[in-house]
């Protein structure tokens, strides 16, 4: 068993890389896919490669919509979905994320610090799995594809 | 033509309520469903029906499960899912609904003040509609459903 | 909001008019349907009405398929599931139903006593809510349609 | 051809190695995956990883979520799913894995004595070929593959 | 429960006015749908209304795609398919039915003479129920939809 | 049987009445939908109802979606999708609906005058009738209702 | 671009192998797959395999179901289904294949000779091409994969 | 992430290759698939191979029909549909499988000039990027695939 995962959410830390660099020093079957992570990219994308917008509005619904053809990708083609909430901004789009899987069928991982247990109910309530940090997140994965527990 | 509505998101409002009268005033064909806006119901439904938890994650859990039943009938036979956010609370379950439409291919009509353009521009790029205001939601609606724009 | 409601399982105790008589009593919007319940007529129909078989297996076979025109009607047109799961019998037909149910998406509430809480936990884990009693079962319908609360 | 396979079921006995063994002697096209079949980690694995908890309940559904992120992703990449019915448990996980994986059109084949064959008439008339043994299955998947019957 | 039911096959006997008239006499809920029983109109429907052709191969084509707006509509919308095979013609389009049906996930209840049994066994194992005759179909609704075999 | 209709493309000749009045003289059970047809309306009503834009692309953009909220749902809720092409304009939306409709399988009906065959090749191969007229239109629903043909 | 093809139908002649053959020759990307094609193994597979039957209709009940296994992955894994009606039998098996095709959204090829022109128009109706030999079919692999028509 | 792309619509331009070209200098893992391009072979291809046809639109349809065996499976294995409005002919064909891809829900990209403008609104509306040039399409996937913005 092979496991395709996308990595939805917080793109202020690194724990993509802590998830990415667990299952590699575990050796497991996995491959990874995730957005763009370049906030300014993320941002500018649209009017950088389509034309520049006068109106905020439009500025963001062009790279929303270019960002979408790689989030789509990565979600419908993923097994897991790991959404982190991190601790600062709306972070609106990762709870779209978790609910475009939950309506997909996906199994859902969730990633939040405690402070935030009450409002993610909802996102929590979908999900298979809800984690405090990126290390248990390779222990799930890890028993998922070889049976072992974290010793 | 007939639409069945769904209005998710903020509940200490009466947004819904503008809209409901609104389509009356205007005669028409229309349904609507919603989440339960009673927020002290709403999360304490699981433990008042199923019994105490001692954690408040399995108290919210079982409340939000529950709650799962009336939102994902309400959304699964909606024409059009209706999400407005409002100016307080992290409302994630807003955005989760919104993505949980997107993906089941629903008509999305977005609602929100100016202030939250940039953080929910995935959710407005995936609406055919974004609104400022309820009453033009209605005006959505009468166009939709009449052909008739406002006067 | 109406709810159309499976009623699964276990065929040995009035459950199932409880939660209709439950229903009705507080005026729910919902409707019911659910597989025959008379053991011999379900037993035998196969072979009462398509002719005798001198196989038990095929004795069964016909009668379970037979049984099945029935079940899957009313999995496939529920919004909601319920699998009763008593205290005697393999009850494989009610898992499966369950399981059936589970991977059409619809939402699933289960029953049973806490003796079976270990064996069921894979039942119980892909259900929105988990009960012991037929009441509760009401009451959750209730709160589902009208926001109400048991007092 | 090559065919997927999925074994649910029983845990307590070799079935799955006879099966293995069996498709591999006959140097068959086949790739396998299970559940995790350490009873022992499959009941704690949710808590192991995910902190501990008070109630047996949530303790058990922690595990059983985790434990579907494998499942769901066995059954849904199958092409079969061989559930066998062993003598002992309640063994609902496995009827449950049979619906599941009828709901989604999957090819199922069954394994069981015939002690059980009136409990599991309805699983066994999902099922395209009803097994007494695992060389019975091998003998199943030799003829799909090869068009050979056993000599 | 109600069931809507598509009447597809031989169109020389009047097998579905007995089955019709059966279940009016039992009061069943059920409805009826089946295609263009009319053999001429339903062979000359395309270059009647379309324009002629001169190749038989085109008049038939558009007879047949005219035909397929109704048997699709009718197949689409049931809830169990009846497919009767009768003595004479070769009947594919009987058999292409049962095979859409069949892929569609519907109910199937076949019926034919023994004469047919071996010709017809990859049909009759897809279907739910094997019957001879009209009246054993109105025994199998009557039993689905009220419990009660025939006396 | 009853036959839902949307009537799609041409919006300047009087082509929808002209099958509408068609099958209510005929007394056919069918029910309508269609686009708005005002064509100033259409392409203006959504900065009329959300707010102006300075751009043209975007003028459209946001009546486009709009229309959209409409059009799907008169295409999805369609057994038959009729599209006319008349003799101006690109017509592009209507060839976008009738891919649409082919996606989702419904039966398509098309209409257009003898000049556009060549270039409307692939849109005919998709539908099941391709018509000259308003009036062939009507008679191929009277006779998909009623087994009749034109005399 | 690289196509998979089902082979179905007659199976008392080698036009599969001249098809596979004529693709070879060509070095055309595809990949074939076909039911059992050795009459006698076909027909007694489920009683080899999992034990004898007294009533030929559940001798042929067996065999049917586990031919199943292999036609149903063939279908479900194909882009086009071939389907050749020969001169003799009845071969509904064929036409219930093409049925199941049909609803699968699956690319269809029927081969048949003139006589049957009639009889197999609705089958005709749901193909993409009509052909009468196995080097028609051929030279379509060959234009739908590298453009080039036969000189 | 590996992007499957179909290039739709106009092939009188070499587009298809600059976007190819484009793609490869920057290394990007893409694989393409496109309708037949040779504008001869796509019209005459039905009757070059199953056969003349005296009147054009049966020409012209089994033609449509055998392209469609490529197109259908084009789009439906692609994760982004590429479709380019030139400046002349009707394009139905284009406009189409923009549709056609719609309803799969595959992300969409357009190409055309600014004086199509207005007449592609509807098809606009559904896409994800609107281009005017095959090198924007190219740094749309640079940007998909690499997260790099053009310098």
């Amino acid at each position: 068993m092979k496991l395709n995962i996308y990595l939805s959410g917080e793109i202020h830390t690194n724990w993509r890389e802590n998830i990415m660099q667990g299952c590699e020093a575990e050796k497991l079957d996995v491959s990874f896919s995730a957005p763009v992570t370049d906030h300014g990219a993320s941002d500018d994308c649209g009017v950088a490669i389509l034309g520049a917008e006068d109106k905020k509005f439009w500025h963001d619904n062009k790279g929303a919509k270019m960002n979408a053809i790689r989030t789509r990708k990565g979600i419908e083609d993923a097994d897991v979905v790991v959404v982190r909430f991190g601790e600062k901004y709306k972070q609106w789009n990762a709870a779209f994320d978790a609910g475009y899987a939950a309506a997909l069928g996906k199994s859902i991982i969730v990633i939040h610090s405690d402070d935030h247990q009450h409002a993610l109910k909802e996102v929590d309530a979908a999900a298979l799995a809800v984690c405090e940090s990126a290390s248990q997140v390779v222990d799930v994965f890890k028993y998922v594809l070889t049976s072992q527990l974290p010793s």
